[in-house]
């Protein structure tokens, strides 16, 4: 396969990048950076062991890929999305939330103005294990607060009718703020530390919302993300408020009946922990039940650049392509 | 002052000889470790500047305490409180859980048979700024969960009927583990990872939900806390369901109406960090309004060792004593 | 291959039994702990997705194996090996101490006595970019401070003469000293600190000094190990006293020269972090010379668990067996 | 006193106003920042709880200070420090390196032209324990890695001749490297890392050999910093090449003999660790001896903002005015 990453600099950018560098079916690939273009990525970003150079955007020839991966900013993906698929690329895995919601006015709420409102409806949104697997040339890789939250409720709503409330508590490795130096990502300021940020209006609120309304019925969802000094991972404890509460088995046994042959999400008793997942594509699901107050309670764990972002994106491009879901990926299932 | 410590050597403990030792009022104290006693305390732990040494319970004259602090643990700790009664010490301060409870039979609940019930009445709850100063001789400290969670909710409940839901999501550092080494504290189970646990039967949920329930009405609380990689320090992030939701503004003004004059509490509008409280005897609160879910969102850090812990005990100390509030613990406000 | 691990509950033994379960020559694997046999592997370390349970020892048909990898403490492993040996397995890979130094005398003064001290000679040092290939059927796997130390010295040591002095301060993340959870890995302990220990007398100085000694002359080593709050990785900073200190550059010079084809160790102008090379079987080197003072600085960061043990161990049995060295390790390079 | 702090929002420039907020002889205080003027200080640090807001350096009225301190970078504060002096300030103590080295070609080498070079007799090198107290009115406040090494190094320059080499291996924390968001300092660059840098040629070099060369003799020093994930503190181990090397009882004695007397500097058998003086004012020393190699082995460790920095500035106020040293710092002692 020919493979084009626009936005190989970024976090997210530079994980596909290593994963592209050992997937069996993937050729030469050109990386786009406009900041680092020129720069050896092995040079830029060390622990890299990749040969090659990031280039401009426009020194990849798009008509001739096979797939091409989009890591920008909102926003600003969607023109190069455009371009992309009107030069002839086979399929386009775009990592920002451009077209991740298919309503371009809920987009505006929340971004501004859609850049290529028209492409919405072609956009398949890439959590396979809910949503299947893309036939059109577009996949809008899922958000990672939305990964793992929709992987641990999607059983629940698709069987449970008159959820009375949803509340999401997530934790967030420090990756997730992106590579960007501010003093929010300094080391002193994150280091013993711990704080909610972007409550009760972070952008991957509609987005939960959205995918799970195609699933079944869902209220409004408190979502409420936290950094914590870890550098990958993320865990969401999500509290369900239900009429009549099930047991915790019936609903790890909605996971494993779900879920079964998919590689990548597993349910166990075991509460998960953030090392369970991270620096693997997996999703670790639990359940447990306060009976006190009426509770269900779901925990989901991801790797945020991995299962988040960079792994799923790579697990849509196999499937789309028809390789094996785990092809390139084993060593991180 | 002639101050006694049992159960010197935990983190707790150590914390309270750190300040013991700084504090103005206290002259010689004896610190009693059945582990350590005759082990010299800035041996044990040389972070302390402490000459002396460890000794063995019986070795201090309980007679001649004016204040006895106890920092066994459940269980453990009611019948050394009771000899200390008996015996004479003016004021006797239980870091432990076993008087925080006025109810033999809820206690046996959550902690096996209460071991002196007879003493349930005689304890004051110690967290001033919401119940008040001690005027007996035993005050029972607060837990590291339930200050924050109190000192959050109580001028919520105070002022609120009809809470639906109160979801108590913590994070605490792995201090509130215990000093005692095991798979789960070993440095590479804890580092880059993140875990929930105990829920959802934490034992400090029936202490939130008694000691609300002192102020106000109050449903079953769902309480989960996680342990992330930090030394101190815990985060609170509370979700209340409510009928009519006042604004963020009103709340912010209910903390600064409630906490007026005492030096430890302040709320602000910025979410707390734990980083803003770490090394302090303080407690930040904050508060927002998810307008779209209908819910009412607050945020409470403390130190688990200082306002969680030892800093609230001499706090209590002092306030019980006739002494300034902040009396050795000025450089912790 | 059919492979066998002893003392796979270790944190050199999960890591080696994660390589294994993902190297594309290893069948069906026996994996043993005396601790945890009968339970679960993914069961005890939920980090690992690996089927399969721990059995006992004495379960493992060690007639029948290929390869055998001993992950005991020294003195305890060589009994095995002797064991392994004898009951016909093909090759035995020792991750201990037990067969690295080929001196009996030696072994004892710091180690204690050796418990098959026939079996020195047989033993091949597993370091292949230094040593070569092993021939035989024992292969005493390097231990991670002299991987990484060796790999810097070997170039210099074989090329100048009259070396007066040389100094290694490490640094160490905390899987390196071990899974038993004690007060020295209690987190609390270990975050927010760093401290130097076992100097000057840590049993990996003889190692260095034996092995180094094979190359050319080395005086006396001072070898000055600190844990620092990491999970993972070592880095090295070792000062050379020369007489005629050479460039920087012709030291890098001489590392490519040496690891010319070698998989697995590289030099860069760079320093090393440790970020370059964890979760990696690399070896990273620099050098740089404090002209002002007459030395020779070299720099060497390894992983220690891959390639400062697990990943060495499969390096070493690829290259014994005639595969090629990177099988099974490539997403390590 | 009249006490007024120029970089107020640096790193040490914070550190010392959480000092002087607490130092019971200091009145109301101005603080300056160009970046911050304008703004509360407990608004732009919310871990500080001090009134008042940041001042434009020129709202500080100089004439009536009792004190200045001068937390600008090098290069910067002489001007300002001049302006000081001129301006009739009681005494000024800078915390940049502009007055640390009394000679200005020295200067020049390793930070350029010196701004006010008529100036460098003035000042005293304000490390008390080895130098005395101040008696003009320009104290030049030492930097954080000389403390540790001058502070462990003096005692035994001071009685051996013939030293033949110095290395100075050293890990600092993170807020070593100042308060600049930058990729070097981005919390992902940081965790689970450590790497050397600024070797051979740290700028600390020559003021640890200058300032060490008033104690006694001392060849070219070897300086090798490295960044650890830590927030504060730094640890050194020294390792010096004598011809006759001393037993660890003599060095720590003394240490004991040559710090008599003094609050802050104090050596023990154990090694230090960071966690012995974070967030205190302390130096922890110790001493050990590799007899194979020849060579001492000596340990320091500090809080780099408080002994190497901002506790250090206090305890340079207090005996240059005369008061007792750890006014305002007993609970950093």
């Amino acid at each position: 396969m020919n493979v084009g990453v626009y936005g190989g600099s970024g976090y997210a950018g530079v994980e596909l990048v290593r994963l592209l560098a050992g997937h069996p079916e993937v050729g030469a690939f050109g990386v786009a950076s406009r900041g680092y273009a020129g720069r050896g990525i092995g040079e830029v970003y060390p622990q890299l062991a990749v040969d090659g150079s990031y280039v401009a955007p426009e020194e990849i020839e798009a008509s001739e890929l096979d797939v091409a991966f989009v890591a920008y900013g909102h926003g600003e993906s969607a023109e190069t999305v455009r371009a992309l698929l009107e030069s002839g690329a086979r399929l386009v895995i775009d990592l920002s939330a451009d077209f991740r919601l298919d309503d371009a006015e809920l987009y505006g709420e929340w971004y501004g103005e859609h850049p290529a409102p028209g492409l919405l409806d072609e956009a398949h949104y890439g959590l396979p294990e809910v949503f299947g697997v893309a036939e059109g040339r577009l996949i809008a890789n899922p958000g990672c607060y939305p990964t793992a939250a929709i992987l641990a409720l999607a059983p629940v709503v698709r069987r449970i009718q008159g959820i009375k409330s949803v509340t999401i508590n997530a934790l967030s490795g420090v990756s997730g703020a992106g590579a960007k130096p501010s003093v929010k990502t300094h080391f002193v300021s994150v280091n013993e530390s711990a704080n909610a940020y972007g409550a009760p209006s972070h952008r991957h609120t509609p987005e939960i919302e959205t995918l799970l309304g195609r699933v079944g019925e869902i209220p409004g969802v408190t979502f409420v993300p936290h950094l914590i000094p870890i550098t990958r991972g993320e865990l969401e404890t999500i509290v369900v408020d239900l009429e009549d509460v099930p047991d915790a088995e019936e609903v790890l046994g909605w996971f494993a009946e779900d879920y079964d042959g998919w590689a990548f999400v597993e349910a166990r008793e075991e509460y998960p922990h953030v090392s369970h997942v991270a620096n693997t594509n997996r999703c670790r699901l639990s359940a447990a039940v306060d009976r006190r107050a009426g509770k269900l309670l779901l925990f989901s764990a991801v790797d945020n650049l991995l299962k988040g972002a960079s792994g799923a994106a790579v697990q849509n491009m196999n499937l789309a392509l028809g390789y094996e879901e785990k092809l390139g990926l084993e060593h991180l299932a």
